[in-house]
């Protein structure tokens, strides 16, 4: 219902300087006249307008003496959103209902959703029209298998529409995803710039981590400024032929962003989301062939041969949709890759490799070559069964190393990762051999002791399915920021004895 | 991870006073130590410990200058949860993993959940473990139809050993429940007094409003004191064999209040959820014969005979499981039940039908009656085809009036329901007659006009299906508390012209 301003008296903005994250929250006097005439109670839904702007928001009641009479106060989300000054006039009503949790709710009773559907919920999202609650049943709604292809590629257009996209005018520009749930399995810093040696173009764009520890813009971020515009971001490529920038930034997928929040805090991470959330973003940045890497292992996030399969199909049912040209790589993901697990530790993995140091993982550098040597195939560069060593190659020679500065250097600066002040390693009571890794456990142990909100925090695993390890050897190290962390991740580590398979007897290292 | 409390230097309590409803918020300031030795942030979920008492609380930062150094604010409900009085000093830590929504999330991923896992998700959730995300998404994850038969038992099991049972040390205590979504339906207080007067035992506790615009609690609480504690409530069924009582204060099943609150901001309500909270509430009230009373219509909340089946099998097989007698009735859903729509309207309904009014609504008491008779057919106490006859008679010689009385009495004194001071009349432009009533957008309508909140708002509704309309004639009245929810009902209202169809030709009336 939207009264005229003029026929009401305004409240005066107040700056309370509470930060809420995303939910907008603003504050009324349990007094206030609106209340009683609007029929406002605590966690009421409100219509704030200013002047200028109008946002929903979260109504709380305020008992005490924060507020003076004829005031509102804003949380730091609300203040922004609204672009507010000190004592600017505000009106306050009841938002319209908002349609488009009517299909959230259809959803939910197993009806399928078309594409005007889907737009309305996502540009409603993007508005700031939902609370956390309606965005925690949508995603909980398209959670498991819910969506049919059909609905993943709806919901795609609807989170691309939502956004702004770039189109490079050319014929091809490559980008590549990994499925994720291998811990340290950071290739894409190496994989960039090994392309983009080749003179290829590759505008890439990565997300932070979900449900992991890290992911490729929390660790690029330990090394450079990841936080480009749409125009740094085309300057950067322009000059580089290729970037290593946050996809947050830029909009591209405004929706994801705002989904992958709440997807983090349920631990949620769905199919039809995982492809509406890739693809999204891969379109938006203008790619016309794309690399998907779906590692399988018991403990990855893709537990079985067939679930990648299925997997498989729909990401290329749904591309095809789009006018995708994408092809899929299914991996071993038995073990972590490399050595680092978290933002900071992987960065330290990442310059190992492309500096050709003699201790540099061995297997992260033959997974990133062999991303980017079928990449290399797909577009035709080099025939089939020559990519992985024309990428061994091109890191050898120092090509890739000196296109990382270049990126990095054009991106704002390189910088060193930082490093952890708080460590606890693991020792090995007795000699074994290494029979299994749960990847799922030892990422919460990397979470757990901060990561990725900490870049330093994470965990240093120096060990391979199938090694021989001996007594007093270091299996792991955890990194922290704080004692407080770092306590919780080794309380977490000695409640789980079975992150580490030793044989014989599968006896346990602690 | 829980640091001894004298390894680190409590916060000083402070309460902000500031309404949050039910979820637990902290403010701690942006510079406060423990904010980086922990790793919290905006929104991190927070251990908040006193010396006796602790709690899961959602953290907001503070920028601004509300607190002092060492000050820790407290909302409303944080404050009231830990029994808190100013200065007391306090520890934040980090709380576990609430393991429970490794549940949540195996129900989201479509498996089968056993009475364990339902047993740990109702215990978090009511000891305060779960933000309202993570309740969204179990209660999403149980919408629509993905709980089976033994899932809802469990879940029922684990509602009900969740809060306080009730045992009546007699064979025979009565109690029904009408599944809802007609308007106005509010037979309740009718048939309770009619069995109560029959001699029989009818602990009967009803619930506020979910999705709709009155619940029998809601009613009732426009009559008399609805807050009963459960001692209260076995002294008035010890004098007047029944009461008519909210069953949230009581701890009957306290899981299904907090469930209850998410469910009505998203505006879903399971079918599972809907079988788990009836029949807990019933036999944690000690019922041992259950009458459901199921209307169907095409906007009724079931809309199909065959939905109505299906619904009905689920609370037999449930049911049984349980050990309880259960009856169901499955009846007319078309249009609104009486004239009155929102708590206190309905309440004037039913003093005409109980005081035999010349004016009271026939199709509301024929509806109770129908009930009524049906449930002392159900135990014996008449004859199959003389319960009708029986509820009827006992209405018209004043008996069912007396018990009323006396029930309210018991419970605290019979009041006068409110008036709304603000009103807005649809009239009927020309002549027809009422084909159709969309009884969805008409609780809307009262929802929009502010009830259950503002006992005194809904709709007066004066027509029923197949009756004859005159030009001018007034098809239904809003009532509002203000002028604000008024505006808003009418603006729907002029929004949603199918709310009322008129033949010949589905003419409109605006």
């Amino acid at each position: 219902m939207h009264l005229p301003p003029e026929r009401m008296t305004p409240l005066k903005a107040l700056r309370l300087g509470i930060d809420t994250h995303n939910e907008l929250i603003i504050y009324l006097r349990a007094d206030s006249p609106v209340c009683r005439s609007e029929g406002f109670s605590a966690m009421s839904r409100v219509l704030v307008s200013s002047e200028e702007h109008h946002a929903i928001a979260t109504l709380n009641i305020v008992t005490g003496d924060l507020l003076k009479k004829g005031q509102i106060g804003f949380s730091e989300p609300a203040w922004l959103r609204l672009q507010l000054n000190d004592n600017d006039a505000i009106w306050l009503s009841h938002p319209k209902p908002v349609q488009s949790i009517s299909y959230v709710r259809a959803k939910v009773y197993g009806h399928t959703l078309d594409e005007m559907a889907f737009q309305s919920i996502i540009n409603d999202i993007v508005d700031g029209r939902y609370a956390d609650v309606h965005v925690a049943a949508f995603v909980t709604a398209c959670g498991d298998k819910s969506l049919n292809n059909d609905e993943i590629t709806a919901l795609t257009h609807a989170m691309i529409k939502a956004g702004s996209t770039i189109d490079w005018g050319l014929p091809i520009v490559v980008d590549k995803h990994c499925v994720g749930g291998l811990p340290g399995n950071r290739t894409t810093p190496i994989i960039v710039p090994i392309l983009a040696a080749c003179g290829l173009t590759m505008p890439k764009t990565s997300s932070r981590a979900i449900t992991s520890p890290a992911g490729t813009a929390d660790t690029m971020e330990t090394l450079t400024n990841v936080c480009l515009s749409q125009d740094e971001m085309r300057n950067v490529v322009k000059q580089e032929g290729a970037c290593l920038a946050w996809g947050g930034s830029m909009r591209l997928s405004p929706a994801d962003d705002l989904l992958i929040q709440v997807e983090r805090a349920l631990d949620i991470d769905s199919e039809g989301q995982l492809i509406a959330s890739v693809l999204s973003k891969k379109i938006a940045a203008g790619a016309t062939h794309v690399l998907i890497d779906i590692p399988v292992g018991t403990t990855a996030k893709i537990r079985t041969p067939e679930a990648a399969k299925q997997l498989a199909e729909s990401f290329k049912s749904v591309a095809k949709k789009l006018g995708l040209i994408l092809k899929i790589l299914i991996s071993d993901g038995s073990q972590p890759v490399g050595k680092g697990i978290g933002p900071a530790l992987e960065a330290y993995d990442i310059l190992a490799v492309l500096q050709n140091h003699s201790d540099a993982p061995v297997d992260l550098k033959q997974r990133a070559c062999m991303v980017a040597g079928a990449m290399l195939e797909m577009i035709g560069y080099v025939k089939a069964g020559k990519g992985l060593p024309k990428a061994l190659e091109i890191i050898e020679t120092g090509q890739a190393w000196k296109k990382f500065q270049a990126i990095c250097h054009a991106q704002g600066g390189l910088h060193v990762p930082p490093i952890a002040s708080y460590r606890y390693s693991l020792v090995c009571h007795s000699s074994g051999v290494i029979s299994g890794v749960d990847n799922r456990k030892l990422a919460q142990v990397a979470k757990l002791a901060g990561a990725p909100a900490d870049p330093e925090a994470g965990v240093e695993f120096f060990i391979k399915i199938g090694q021989h390890v001996e007594a007093n050897q270091i299996l792991m190290t955890i990194h922290s920021a704080n004692a407080g962390e770092l306590n919780y991740a080794v309380e977490f580590l000695k409640e789980h004895k079975n992150i580490i398979l030793i044989e014989p007897g599968e006896k346990t290292c602690h």
